[in-house]
């Protein structure tokens, strides 16, 4: 009795949700300290203590009426006001509350965008392998996600690929660096390839091609490596951010898209930007959590937990013989597959280590697999004699 | 260069949040004090104070990777169980939390079970006058919205209409009782009917016809009058409920569908709505709030807050001679406008008292307003004055 569409996303839902579930019964079965579940990207980091003193404050001392009240669909106007300052501080921008329109998490963003720009058949270009929600994102609107393989050496995007890909169908790029799944970052020459790509085929088919740049794991950076801020490269930019990984609270839904004035037709998709939030049910972010954010928008995640489950675990599997892409951002490993059909590889390391991580088919590039270490120190140290193990019997 | 869909989305948007923005420029320009500003359900009443302990409790005691983690998409499975136990000791039921899906409140739950039940080109059935965006969400999934006219003296469903209305294109019938934006409650003598005329239709088209029932009101009734639990009296019945009003949690987004495990093809139907609460961009319900809804399930609003602004705006507007729908629950007031045109009668009252009521054709029934009296009681008994005023003028 479901519907036709349904049982198209029903049938390829995603398989991370799925080892997540079985990682929970699984260790249930063999004990939380005997399964190494690097299925999801849920921080084992904490939020940063300002995060709960700030919900303490603000539930004790302002007005429930406010705290919990509705506003304009878009956010409250001081919180959109401080979080536009902010951005300014760090990225040298002149934005306001009128370029900041909060979300329930940047899945919220990427829909709530991708309804105000997409019309049925409309082709969205991503970069493979990709966030695989994107695939469902798009199909909401009856769009396509077309795929651009990245460069196999350094995963960033194939400059003349993505040429090919870009048509007079296309409507919106959407890029996500650092990356999931690969954890690279994308350097700003590269970025400023794919802009004078963008103009190039916006003017030849005299519409603009909008940039949605999906980054949630902004902040997420090590080495001191710079992660471009990239409405400065390319004007016809959306951002969509989270504060899910940034302040741990992937829970809470709580992100915002930045949508600057210089943008073509800025007036109309603000207008219908803050419309659609509505109309797909969010309706506006949750109050306390936009509140929170905007006495929260300079803390900063524990990324020195991060970095070092990172040395952690890329020492650890090259040293027993994987082959790994080195990780700049985020917190997920990309790890080539000891033989071609990376999920039977998975579903070894599963079946004799307890060991779950996602196939690179969910991100469309088979061939490898995503390892998320945003869990403890513990859970790498004691995985990795199972890692060794699998490379092992693959001799 | 926004979408076809959203252009007219935008054209048609509420008028309603057009008011609410209207009525906060109104209260800078004249002063807060001098404009009645009943546009809005956003509820004057603070939450209950249980709400803001179990905040601080929860946030200072448990765990912050658990309190603002990720879960299952349907929500945390303690949390469902709660509300399921919650409802079995209000309705004689025997849910579980398989049967309770955590959503990004009312809105969020209608856009999860619609887009997992309705097809292009089906059809949608409600009673009007109705809530405006059943016509955006239905369109969402490009589906179609068919209004029943309800009975002009009662306000119930007309059931000799709604049979006529229904079929074998309606996938749906959405009811809202308490009403928004009447007041009235379904009785169950009615409810009654409706069932029988569902289950016939049901049986002679071959698939069963969904009710959904949207009901945030449920816990706001007045006079001891019955609010019947629709899924004990049709059993293909899915219950959106939302805390927004009766905890006061309207900024929060938490809310939860009820899915019965009689209804048919209830496997189906849950694995679908919990992949739709994902790929619609909610992910889950806010998590804390799922958290401080568990815990406050028990609590209630201040229903007598509510019923005295009833009783002071019901006699003090029928006193002037104004027409009123007699309000058993929710917090509106439907009033028959004093001239044939009711935007005509709202420019009136906005432009000669700065009160703010909303025409009834964005409930879909023209000649009358609805009067949100979820406001303070100074504000109701400030602009009676100018309610009187305005309806001597007609004379």
């Amino acid at each position: 009795m479901i519907s036709e569409k349904m049982k198209g996303f029903v049938a390829n839902s995603s398989i991370i949700r799925a080892m997540f579930e079985e990682g929970k019964k699984m260790a249930e079965k063999y004990g939380t300290d005997r399964v190494y579940d690097f299925s999801l990207g849920n921080p084992n980091v904490p939020a940063p203590d300002e995060v709960r003193e700030a919900i303490v404050d603000i539930v004790t001392n302002t007005d429930p009426v406010r705290v919990h009240g509705y506003m304009n669909n878009s956010g409250f106007e001081d919180v959109r006001e401080t979080i536009a300052r902010h951005l300014n501080e760090l990225y040298g921008t002149s934005y306001g509350a009128g370029n900041i329109l909060m979300t329930v998490g940047a899945a919220g963003g990427l829909n709530v965008i991708f309804k105000t720009l997409l019309n049925p058949g409309d082709e969205v270009v991503t970069v493979s392998p990709y966030f695989g929600e994107y695939r469902s994102y798009a199909g909401n609107f009856d769009a396509v996600l077309v795929e651009s393989a990245a460069d196999p050496k350094t995963f960033y995007p194939d400059i003349a690929d993505l040429e090919a890909k870009i048509t007079e169908k296309t409507r919106v790029l959407i890029l996500n660096s650092p990356n999931n799944p690969t954890g690279v970052v994308y350097p700003k020459a590269v970025l400023e390839e794919i802009a004078l790509v963008l103009e190039r085929k916006s003017g030849r088919y005299g519409a603009p091609i909008y940039l949605v740049s999906d980054e949630p794991y902004r902040e997420i950076a090590f080495d001191g490596v710079e992660v471009p801020w990239i409405p400065s490269i390319y004007k016809n930019t959306i951002v969509g951010s989270s504060y899910s990984k940034t302040l741990s609270l992937p829970g809470e839904r709580i992100g915002y898209l930045v949508i600057p004035s210089c943008l073509d037709d800025f007036e109309n998709v603000t207008a219908a930007a803050n419309v659609a939030n509505r109309i797909l049910g969010f309706v506006n972010a949750p109050s306390l959590m936009q509140l929170v954010a905007a006495r929260c928008c300079g803390a900063k995640t524990d990324v020195a937990y991060y970095d070092r489950n990172r040395k952690l675990l890329y020492d650890g599997l090259t040293s027993c013989g994987y082959e790994c892409v080195k990780p700049e951002g985020a917190f997920y490993l990309w790890v080539k597959s000891p033989e071609e059909d990376e999920t039977a590889f998975a579903a070894r390391c599963k079946n004799e280590e307890q060991i779950l991580v996602v196939p690179g088919r969910s991100f469309g590039c088979a061939g490898y697999v995503r390892i998320a270490y945003c869990v403890s120190y513990e859970t790498i140290l004691n995985a990795l004699p199972g890692f060794k193990k699998v490379a092992e019997s693959y001799r």
